[in-house]
C-alpha cells in the first residue's frame, strides 16, 4: 500500500528557503507571485493491506523521524 | 489561488536521501517499509484570478526555476 506524506512548516515559522526562491522569481519578472512555501514530501510503501494499520504504521514513522512537530504540520494521503 | 506543487525524482533516478531515511527507519524496527522515496513540495500563492491562467503562470515557475526536468517530475493542484 503506498502513500503521500506532505510535510510543511507550520504557519509563523520562517521559511528562508522559500523566501529566497520567492525572490529569485520576483526577480525573474514574475511579480504576481503573492507567497511561496517550501515543504517536503515522501512517497512510501508498506508492506500492509489493511488501509487503517498502513496508515498508523505511516503516522508512526512520521512522529518518529520525518516530521519536526514542533514546527512541522504533516498530511498522509493514500495514493 | 493558491496551488500546491509537488515534486519528485523520476523512476529511475537514484535517491541517495530517501535511502538513508529508509535505512534509518528499517534500523529502527519498522520491518514492513517496503519503499521510500523523498521530493520537494511547494505552497505558491499567485495573484491571478482564472484558474488556467494561474496554472499556466505556475507552469511557467517550475520549468524555469523549481524543477530540473531531467531528473524531476512535478505536479500542480489547485488547494
Amino acid at each position: 500500500m503506498k502513500f503521500s506524506v506532505t510535510v510543511t512548516l507550520k504557519k509563523d515559522v520562517l521559511d528562508p528557503q522559500g523566501k529566497v526562491v520567492q525572490n529569485t522569481l520576483i526577480n525573474m519578472g514574475m511579480d504576481y507571485l503573492k507567497n511561496i512555501r517550501q515543504g517536503k514530501h515522501f512517497e512510501i510503501e508498506v508492506d500492509e493491506e489493511n488501509q487503517l494499520e498502513a496508515e498508523k504504521k505511516i503516522d508512526e514513522m512520521c512522529k518518529k523521524l520525518l516530521v519536526n512537530l514542533i514546527i512541522e504540520n504533516y498530511k498522509i494521503t493514500k495514493i
